[in-house]
């Protein structure tokens, strides 16, 4: 299984939020490759990451950052690929504003998917998501998927019921 | 070439905004279908369509609205098809606020990925993206995308610099 | 007594706040049921919960949900009745705005009668009042737990100028 | 046929919002009463107003006010009717916020049923809504009601698809 | 001394923040009555002392609220007397949004003089400016106040310039 | 008459919005002096005025400014006069919100007296009411000003049910 | 007079607001360089500029963009120079806030001088403020800049006062 | 080495956060002084500090403040020299909004370079740059420090790439 997903994050500190969408591309099946690129501190190693991506067979990129949150742009503009951006509430976000703001808000001719605050789990359903139109294997995990959250919901409606 | 990509919007009104995708999309060479689906209003054809769309072979949907934009995320729990949607900054939008947050902050399990308020062009872009992960031909589309997107500003820059 | 008010809410953590819906309908002497319905996870559920309500005796229902919380809206799409929305300050939330907005900010047609962030006790309070414009125990009741608020107020002040 | 609603607001100014309640309660087959109440200026007519209501056969009010709204609030710890609070973006208003905020934050024991900003049109269903909880005959227009919504975006929808 | 300000709050919750409008004013050597009246849950109640306290020889309130506040400018509708209102971020409200725009957002003509956020301490020191615009011996303890003030932070001022 | 209230602001632009304040401060028969006075681009004008301000018989300041408003609060620091603040929505300002939070919430010790946004009227009602803790033909005035409101809503009222 | 200042905007369209810094940067008497350089569609342009610029001279970049504004902050990464953000309240913005947030909230290590919104006029006076720390000539020109600032609102004043 | 910088806030609690400015200056081998200046409990030292800051040989001034921050403003009103502001999330403050607003929102004319809430480091960096373009031997601390930045990443990386 060669690895499609890339999880990238603009600081280690992320990563307590951005493990979640590397937990669910193995529940899915997907294998993912994960690290720390700084769109601020590191900004070549962000070029030369993100142009080398696709060739490298990356198919969907998954960047996570905070505050004045550039990272998801910026690997947008650098790459044809999908890019999901996670708005982090890090420490030193507003109230997790910014970082929303500043990955949603990209100008028109450079999409970025944008999940809710912290949502690194939807992120990675979205990129199996994306893999999985062209993947019928992923398609049955999603099904299997959504049915376990139903699944889940139901439990709670009769233990709630029972009471 | 089959339909692929579905647009649906809540309110016939969405569509001087939605309408952005579709060219995008022709533009890059994907087909599209496009109606209006409302959430609050039509919940029974919310539900029949978006069931049914990935049996019709559609791969990606998007969703516009406005409001208490309920539509991209309904559809997103209907299906397991990658569902991009825009925030539509509709007349009864305070500022957009209330549509990109009804859009944006989905829960974990059943992700919305999510453009700028009005941005229904970038969601064309997005969905061709998606589809290019299985599609050289939308990759060359894509690539030249970008390098005109480029051309624009270049000529912009050589103009500003020449007053 | 028959059941007349429906409690139901997005997910089990929701309780912890709907708990308070259910207290003060007991203590206004008014019968309830009370479930998880989630929107997302469940929307076959929750299509066929809002469409069978009414048949079953249901006259009023309170939904409560948090960020992008549709249960509210989509419930009011699928039935006739009065539907009360409980803003839920959810850990996914961001300040309950998302929660506010998504469910307030319905288009025209579809009301839901919103309540304060989190005050599931209101919510209570309104299933309480609608059902009494056609019940004179109710409306008892009701002039009674205003007096009781009064009372303790009362109460209070004398305290403080006591002091 | 009595009149059982009633529409009051806190200035001549909000009346081409508020007429929208009075429009779709005719509609709809709802006597309603309209006048100005202002909480402000006006506080004793305010108390002999809310006072009186349910003594003179009203069963609910519509009250709506902008900027810092105190007339909903107010009229409903005056009576223990059910009041649905109509948030205007008035010209002294900061983006409908403070209309919105000082009407749906009640605290607990004095539920606001709150409606959209300027969608006075919901208020007016709201209260049909409510009164159909013992009047068949407004069950039956609130379906119809329904159904018409239905139909114009039905109509839409084939516009649409046939362009 | 005659007692000349009232501090009132809408609920005893609220006292851990007023109390410090009482502290500052005998700090400052200014006669004050405290207790608690409810807009909400003791209409009457805020009715009556608002519009006996002229009478009574108070010139100035003082009022504290949070969420949506309507003691403030309900009590200023029915006294002509300057009403100092203070938004209290009390468990119910919104990071104190809520409390501030209900409080300040009022419409020409009934004007609240609204301090900052659990502000209670400037309220009490703005009551001593209003009476001090008719009492000399004020006018030296706000001086002498201030005075204060800067000495505290002069002296603060050496220690981290001797550090 | 002696001229007891200062009208200051921040540019001529404010003055649009600043003379309600001079209207009604002649509607209740209170003499004013009005003049530009900017904080930050004439400080040291700024100092003298407000040093000066009480030696010359002023009893009370009314400052208006937008954006990052600092006229009202530093004018505070400078005087023990009551000043009472008025955020303008000027042309550079973010929807009134800086104006409003930068006049509002100053620290403790140093009160500004806000009132809403561009209500100069409601600066120039509190003004008159402060003086008039100390003048009964002010109260008078100010008294029969409450009533001529409390007639036009009635006159209003009247209109709108005879309609 | 060589080159000192650069400025840059993400979009032609931003130079209606960007002229300003130019033009006050004129009257001061600093020779600037003017042109368009996008972050999102041209990341290699913005990457070479920003990495040349200490090389040919330039001493300050003033950058403007809106909406997801990357632009002033990607530049920061690529150079030791001090850059000046301007957030342009674009078409695309939400009332500036996006454009604001992410040109503001930088992470620890890169700052960017953020001036308030559309405020590109004092992005250049900035600009002339950080050469004048080594330049006796521009010293002096910033004096007589704010000397002229003082005798406009001293004329307005005399205007006013003479009414 | 003389003193270039000099370091003020409104309030010793300020502390915790400015002295992260006075660290990295230290880092970088500048040289500063730090002390509080109130601007509205000193306004008289704001002023004769701010007058007198550029003939000590003070270059920059970095102001720190909260809540409704007038700190940096009144100070860039007094001075020609470059101020650099830092709002700071003080206990007073709403989330920091009104810290950002109060400092970042100045009129044109008056510049305040802006760094992110309680970016104090970030205000001592920005204060080296501006010194750095007439000092080489800063620039050469500023690209070191970049290079510094940039290998904490990488080894960042190195460990998650590792994991």
């Amino acid at each position: 299984m060669s690895t499609k997903v890339a999880i990238i994050m603009g600081s280690k500190s992320d990563l307590n939020v951005m493990q979640d969408a590397a937990d669910v591309l193995t529940e899915l099946g997907v294998a993912y490759e994960i690290t720390v690129v700084s769109a601020h501190r590191t900004p070549d190693r962000m070029f030369s990451y993100a142009r080398a991506a696709a060739d490298r067979g990356i198919k969907v990129i998954i960047a996570g950052a905070g505050g004045a949150a550039h990272l998801p742009g910026m690997v947008a503009s650098l790459t044809h690929l999908p890019v999901i951006g996670v708005p982090v509430k890090s420490s030193n976000s507003i109230d997790g504003w910014d970082s929303i703001l500043s990955i949603l808000q990209m100008p028109n001719g450079i999409p970025v998917a944008t999940v809710a605050l912290n949502a690194a789990k939807n992120a990675g359903i979205l990129a199996a998501q994306i893999l999985s139109t062209a993947d019928e294997y992923l398609v049955k995990n999603l099904i299997d998927f959504k049915e376990n959250l139903k699944k889940k919901v139901e439990e709670s409606a009769r233990e709630m019921e029972g009471e």
